[in-house]
């Protein structure tokens, strides 16, 4: 079993409710949301406004990813606005522990993510402490780019570790490049949470286009 | 004769089209779009990805305030997005001048910000190369503030500048705390350019709001 | 009529209790606190700890001078740890007025700090907000500096303007190489309110270097 | 055998040459120092004066933990303080290696320090060139934090390269949330200097908290 | 009189050895040395090193501008290059006075730039510490510009206050799209040094290159 | 068969075309270049001016090697000045395998740099992706330092790494204090690119310098 999260970043900013809610009814699981703030990565898309505006037309879980820098400066902004997990980059963390707890502390699930080139080895001591981990497949922020297959070998090494640490709940997510073609390679990896953008909205039929990408 | 432009921070961002539309229909003249990268105010607003969404859904000028640190490297993108005015804060620009004229080499009316305490010496020599002059009357990003009137010195002195210069189009737009009882006295100051945001958005006759401004 | 504000920058530190007790026994009006951050300034002091520890010791007001950047983030800690009055650099602040806000919110005394080379017109809109206007006599953070007498030409302005406003509880504050040869020329200029430093706490008889400051 | 270094964090900064005396004949081995700048960590706590000041009134070697960025720009004046031993986060320093040769070349022994999150793999090069590791069991400069007990995973791998390395002289050190309770797991993961913050500055007798925490 | 500089940027860097030569021969009175960081303007060019190799080659004075952030961290190593004149921005110093101290107390001449943008009243508290006074008339950093003859309204205003102060040996720079169209009207603002890059190197004769700018 | 690298810092840079004719018919094999910003590292050198200088006077390779914060601000700068490799800091690089993207999108060829305290783990997962890893032996930007021998276990890392995964033409590149003395055991540690400074331009017969490191 895999869950879909489509990424409101496909989305038609001028008419949010009825995307989100297109997608809620053709079966996504969550709802993945795209933070930027033009320093972490290049290019800025929105803050909290539009979490808390799209908060009240979906019951579906909001899936927060800051591409920010500093994120502990905005994390109780983005948890009073109905974000239900919160991720963070490695890369923009030195207080890395610190920034979990706090996510943790405001009743919001934590996640942490690895950009393409991070190892491992640098989650492994919070591994224990997060819901999730999401493994960019491609580079956050930059257009253009295609999935980076490399990648899996990292989901495989936190997948094994999870089995080995009894995380049975561990949130295991993917995101960049996921469409009908990448999503079983993904799966057998062992993600189980996989976020998709155009494959989604870029189809006119999007309740056809997440069951294909669930069912590859 | 003055002209409104409602704030689309304070429209509803799962329905922007019909918001937009909304203002248009109800006699406003621009569209302001406060664009905040949570670095050089404590905010995360929206990108270029916003403006790209509106731009089909209005005949109206878009007018891009940012509140960004660095603005050159996102100026490209809110210029292909369909700005009309870009306006950047002197307090972000060590190289002012330079990115006025970025501004305006890619076809965009030009405009500079002043932030409540910065004097209108820090643009003087910039006054005949912009479009727009906007002058805070609160501090951007920070939520629940009141209209600072002593603004209104700076505004009366910039509109004695461009009469002396023979600026007769600069575009002198105040922003923050705007509405039916303050903007007798912005224009009264030599405002041409008002920003509503609340004071429209937050009324259910919207056509209305924006005359009771105009009309102040 | 001035006010001495003795500098724990010149006090023992592994004895402040007594330090402090003994200027105040002394004569002195104000403690006179300087916090640098190593960023701001090329120096790193302390920081809310130790307003908070010398706070019981003092029934004088604590007056804080922060020279840090980004002063926002410890604002709040200053004012808890028992500041009565914080007062920020202009050179370190984007958003001052706003800043000068956030301090009085608190229900603390806000001063406004210029650097040797700054212009008064920086200051000129947030005048009638502020408590004090703190002048540097010489570099902050730097060691081994003398006394920079054409400083005085601003403190003479900014006294000509608080009579013009009518702003005569104006705390007009000068802090850098101020001793018994220097105390007059400030005095004459315009400052209420003086802070001494090796003036004080290097003589052996600390009242008495007091009161020859004060009556310089 | 186990040395114990109180943190002057928690002693009376308005009286620091008593508490330091105090813990110095109540049997305590080091002096540790916990400097914050407020950008690396979220709180400014003191600088170089602060060792300065409390160089006379000890015999103890001073263990100064810097929690600054870019550090190095302050290694001298700790040096010239009179710091024993210089520790440096992994986190803060692009150049580690050479910031430890910065501050062995003043005659200072070096430490390396890593945050709760922070795998030993960043440190394995520098293994041998450094007089201490110092793990955090809290997040530097938060408040209100628990001891981490994960962390001792990475004391135990540590304890282990210097084995295999011979490195008999390392002090492994450990520094958050330690007391009676958490000493035992500590030197049993191979800790051999332990910071004691409230555990000894918190009791009334301050020889009998040192001792506990020893013998733990 | 006019004196003329020009500026290596312009020369040949695989022979600049040759080509200052010709220009020292060919009359010119300093050599310009545009120093970029690649931070405070988008454009590296280099450091202390060209100018330690240059100043072998040539007895003309070495007129160096410091067009990069933070720029006392390397104030000394151009001195000890071989600097005679050392230039840095005002936007890029919040510490000003102290700069040129440190500059001076090298027994190196201070200048300071001013951006296109920026207000005179900016220096006017060290115009009387500065050895000279460098004007942009175009934005640094940025290729491809045109001279900005609104600047001259600010190199009156310098030379009308340095009139009034009785600097007479005040140096009163110009540097930015100088040829032999544009020197007369800088000469008439009041300049006596003028900088040029393609307008005597982009000329096989330089000696007549510089005469002509000489004598516009 | 080693390859060597004369680097520009240690050549005459009033007369580098000299110097690198000189090199080039010594023998070299690629011209090495250490651009450094004054921000990654305490120098400044030169920019992409100083590139496109040489670029017509030699046929062999030239090897940039970016010691700037932000890389991707100049590659496209360097590769159009006429860079055949570009390597940049992992250090440097939050995101690492977009930056090396970046470079190979521009038809160059990519390396990544490693200071002496990194560790190999943080590049395993772009090894497959560049054509160039580069240990440094001393610490970059700082001067008179000695080669640091423990280093060469990580190049054996890499040289193994590299024959696991097949990759044949990876260059192995070491910089830093390389001589007639360090080079034997540079190679035996599988270093097929050797850089040298001094060690070449320090001599008066550079083709037998050359000479001698190759064959040491």
């Amino acid at each position: 079993m895999v869950y879909i999260a489509p990424s409101i970043l496909s989305a038609d900013f001028a008419n949010l409710e009825k995307d989100i809610r297109d997608v809620e009814q053709g079966g996504a699981d969550y709802i993945h949301i795209d933070v930027m703030d033009g320093h972490f990565v290049p290019n800025i898309t929105f803050g909290p406004n539009v979490v808390e505006a799209i908060r009240p037309h979906t019951k579906l879980p909001l899936d927060v990813h800051l591409m920010i820098e500093q994120p502990d400066r905005y994390i109780p902004a983005f948890a009073k606005a109905g974000a239900d997990i919160i991720s963070v980059h490695v890369e923009a963390c030195p207080h890395l522990h610190r920034t979990i707890q706090h996510i943790k502390e405001l009743g919001v699930k934590a996640g942490v993510v690895l950009n393409p080139h991070t190892p491992v080895s640098q989650i492994e001591h919070v591994l224990e402490d997060v819901d999730l981990v999401l493994f960019m497949t491609v580079n956050p922020g930059f257009g253009g780019q295609a999935f980076i297959p490399s990648v899996l070998e990292k989901v495989k090494e936190v997948k094994t570790l999870s089995e080995q640490k009894g995380l049975s709940d561990l949130l295991i997510e993917i995101d960049g490049g996921v469409n009908v073609e990448t999503a079983k390679s993904c799966k057998e990896a062992g993600a189980n949470l996989l976020v998709a953008g155009s494959a989604v909205y870029g189809k006119n039929n999007r309740a056809a286009a997440i069951q294909a990408i669930r069912e590859a």
